[in-house]
Parts: structure tokens; C-alpha cells; sequence
């Protein structure tokens, strides 16, 4: 069974005074082993990896591995330069990761070739199967086919994590089989957005690296299971059923505050739980988050 | 005099082998104290801040107060989390800064409300006058004028470095005038995008954050000077001459690799300066660049 495949859930690296909850993260963890989920990505972008010392993030890497039992763990080891990032890898690989997740995070804009350099010089140092991560929405790279091509051939890339599909059915099985095409048979394609990731899995994709499944891992659950049982309109009714949460990532910019909130009302997370200058959702917009947490039943 | 007029000039912070290299910044630095700059501001875009460790920042800090004798030093003190911001106050203060220059860099986008709580945080720790870097090409944060003047009511807020302003002259006036209407009168107003300081000079702009100022400060003061002395065409016209060092910049996607090769060409950094995952020019942009050198006499 490759394990880059089915639900990949995100937590949280939930925040109290400016340092890691860890108390708080390892019940995330746990609670998600429980739950079934497929892998666990600590440290992506839900996870705040950006925002985390080197300590931290192997402390952060090293709890989810001990409290994930046997559901294997990748970790996000990003950073702005190279050598920061070939730091997290080792401290990803003493932690006893299974994978590695990599997005180019950038502050001045970088190239195809800065990131093409980033990918090989992580392959050549690693044995651990690799994650490419576009998420132009918080890196503002822009990847294109051409250069997932590229990097998929280096040696240990097992997956591309690419951001929502398009909502037309077709239009999504295009845009998927258009990267299958461009990758070796081994790499598989996780969807990402979540709102999107009923349509991307139904249009072919692997995986759903899922921030919801970090938090609200059932319901997620029930999508990837009825996308991979072939019941491709279950999935769609699933998620249209959780509309109302896909509006307030629309509306509150973004996923991660309106998760966070939600971890908060479910008592998985303290109040205020991302790092500064993240404040996170108003007292109004958290009201409104808890109202629909309470209306789709996800506290159950 | 106010500190936060005229030229501020911008260092590279050159390294080598994925390490500052001391005697090249050093040396720049020392080369733009007696060039006569008004300032220098280290640690800023320019000086690849987001890339360096906390004790690399310091220690650079502390690099450039040593060897700038009475020209005033600036630090960039931004990161992605607040904490970090702060702890880089601290060490800009030991380091005997007289000034902080601080972008809202982000990875998950901010509201204004997040970044006025970021000015907010700093202006509350330290008694040294504040820059405010509006630098959204790297932080993909966009300040409003609204955002300017509430951050501008802060306690020790000294200037604001706006990016380039339009240019036609009528339009740029304009722009400056409104901000200028927008914060109090000891609030100064700097132009950068380096193509456009001429224009936002003779606009209204009380200093110039420059990135060629940093390499290149006799050119630089060519064009303040004229400016700061009412020779308004004299500034065009030597900016103007530039111009091929202008399209370098847009066509090499920004001013810093090719600075950084300008630099290299000149001795003052050794090849491949940048931290990687930058890899800089390639060797054919590097020789374009070494030829507008020459044809416009910068090395001399």
C-alpha cells in the first residue's frame, strides 16, 4: 500500500503565550490516529511551520511521531533557505518521519530553476520519500507542469500536493490527468483546498493532504472513504453537506483561522491558539464559526 | 537634522558557502560611510534579513554599527512571528542601531489588524524610531493610506518607505501628497524602487531607501543631491542614465541578483553572493550585467 494515498490529515500546532501547546498537539495527534486517518502531516502550512524555530519544529516532529502509533507521520520542512531547510530534514529524519514535505517558501521571488535546485539538493541528502507542496496562496510561487515533471524525476519524490482543482467535473479530470501524465506512475497527486477536494478526488487524485482532517478528521473521513469505494456522488453529497464551512473559508481568508477557531470551540486548542501577528478570527466571525459548528454537527 | 532623509543606503549582506562573509560586508560598509551616505540601513531586503539566523542578524548588526563611524545605522528587524520581531528589536538595540526598519513579512496573509497589532508590539518595546517597509513584491502585504496614518499615530514611528511611485510626475505628486496629508509632519516619506526615486524625490519624498545606493552610492548621491538642491532635472537626468541598469532590474526579475552581480563584478562580494535558494544571475544575465557596468562606467 503506497502510503501517500487516501487522507493525509493536518493538525494544528496549537500556541499558548507564544510557545507550542504541546499537551494540546499530542491530543490532536492521537485523536487523529484514533479516527483512522490514512498518514499525518505535521508541520504544514495548518501546522504553522513557518513560524516555528529549528527546535521547535524537531520537538513538534518528534511528539507526532511518538503519539501517531502506527499511522505515519510526514513533517513540512520549508524554510526560506536551503540550509534551513536541510537542517529540518535531519531533525525530521531523528524523529523517525516517514515523509517529508517541502514547499518553496519565499521572501524574494525565486525562479523555476532556485526551486528545481531546492528539490534536487533535499533529494540528494534524504532516503525519505518527498511531498512537493504548491501552495502558491502562501508562497506566490507559481509551479507549472513543466517543472513538476522536472522535479518528480529527481530520486524520492513520492507525491505532488496540488492546490484545489477546478469545480467543473471535467474540467478537474483534465487538469489531473494532464499532471499524471507529466509525473512517473509512482507519484501520486493529493488535492488540497478542501472545498475542492470531493471534485479532485473524484477527477482522479490519490491523496487529500486535508486541513479539515486535521481537526474534524470524521467528517473527511467520510469523503475519502465513499471517493475511494467509487461512490463518487456520496462524496460530492458529503461535501456540499459541509457548505457552510467551505463559505467561511471563503469569506474569513482562508482555512487556517477558521479551523483553529473550531479546535478552539471543540476544547482541542486554547482560545487564541495561532502565533502572532495571526490573531485569528474576531469575536463576531468565531460566533459565527461556533454557530456552524453547531449547525453541521461537527462537535458530535 | 532629521535622521530619516536623504539617501539610505542598502547593503548586501554577502555570503559565502552558505555563511556571512564578514570582510565583504564589512567592506561595503565601510565604502558607503565614506561615500557619504546619510544612512545605512542594513538587514534589509537587499540584506537578505529573512534568510539569517537571529545570531547572524545580531551579529551583522553589531558588524555594521562598528565599522559605519557616525553615519547612522537602521536594522531590519522583521520575521514572521512576532516574538522573532522582537527578540531582533533586542538585538538591533544592543548592536547600537538608530533606527528599525520592519516589513510585515507573512506566510499565512494578514489582516491590517494583524499588522497594526505588529507596529503596535514593537512601538511598546523599544524607544528607538521605526521604519515602516511597505514592500508587498516580498510580503504580498498591501498597506492601505487608511493603515499608513493609524500606524503612523504609533509612538516612535519615524518614517515610511512607500514602494515606487507612478510616473508621471503630476501622479506621483499627487500620491506622496496624499500620504504625506494622511500621517504627521515628523513622519518622513521614502521612495524605493530605485528606477522611480528621482520621480518620488522631486515628488515630495523626504529620504530614498535605495538598493543601488548600497553598492552604488555615487550614482545614488547623484541623484539625491540634485534633488535635496532643487535641481529637480538634474535628478532625471542622471537617473535617466541609468536606464539600462533600470531595465536590467525589471528584466531580471528585481534589483537584487542583479546587484548582487554588480557587486560581484565591482570585488566587493564574491561570486554567488546570495543565499541559496537564490541562485543569482545565470553566467549569460552576469555577463548583461557586466557589460551595463561598463558602458556606464560603475566601476570606476
Amino acid at each position: 500500500m503506497n502510503e501517500f494515498t487516501g487522507l493525509s490529515a493536518f493538525p494544528l500546532t496549537p500556541f499558548k503565550d507564544d510557545a507550542v501547546d504541546e499537551r494540546a498537539f499530542v491530543g490532536l495527534v492521537e485523536r487523529l490516529a484514533e479516527a483512522g486517518v490514512d498518514s499525518i502531516t505535521a508541520l504544514g502550512s495548518t501546522g504553522s511551520y513557518a513560524y516555528l524555530a529549528p527546535d521547535e519544529r524537531a520537538r513538534v516532529a518528534r511528539l507526532a511521531v511518538e503519539h501517531a502509533g502506527t499511522t505515519p507521520v510526514f513533517v513540512g520542512v520549508g524554510a526560506l533557505r536551503t540550509s534551513q531547510v536541510l537542517a529540518n530534514v535531519a531533525s525530521a529524519e531523528e524523529a523517525g518521519a516517514r515523509g517529508l514535505l517541502l514547499a518553496p517558501m519565499t521572501y524574494q521571488p525565486l525562479t523555476e530553476d532556485d526551486v528545481f535546485e531546492l528539490f534536487h539538493a533535499v533529494a540528494e541528502r534524504t532516503e525519505l520519500p518527498v511531498i512537493v507542496y504548491d501552495n502558491p496562496g502562501t508562497t506566490h510561487f507559481t509551479f507549472t507542469t513543466d517543472l513538476y515533471a522536472r522535479i518528480a524525476q529527481l530520486p524520492g519524490i513520492a507525491s505532488i500536493k496540488i492546490p484545489g482543482v477546478p469545480a467543473d467535473p471535467t474540467k478537474a479530470r483534465e487538469h489531473v490527468a494532464t499532471i499524471r501524465a507529466a509525473v512517473p506512475e509512482h507519484v501520486t497527486i493529493g488535492v488540497s483546498g478542501d472545498a475542492s477536494a470531493a471534485t479532485g478526488l473524484n477527477a482522479g487524485c490519490d491523496v487529500w493532504y486535508s486541513v479539515i482532517g486535521g481537526t474534524l478528521p470524521g467528517p473527511a473521513l467520510a469523503i475519502i472513504r465513499a471517493a475511494q469505494q467509487s461512490r463518487a456522488e456520496d462524496a460530492v453529497t458529503e461535501s456540499e453537506r459541509l457548505a457552510p464551512l467551505w463559505s467561511l473559508f471563503a469569506e474569513f481568508g482562508g482555512s487556517l483561522r477558521v479551523v483553529a477557531a473550531i479546535a478552539e470551540q471543540l476544547g482541542l486548542a486554547p482560545r487564541r491558539c495561532l502565533p502572532l501577528p495571526i490573531q485569528g478570527l474576531s469575536d463576531a466571525e468565531w460566533t459565527r464559526a461556533a454557530e456552524v459548528v453547531a449547525e453541521l454537527g461537527l462537535g458530535q
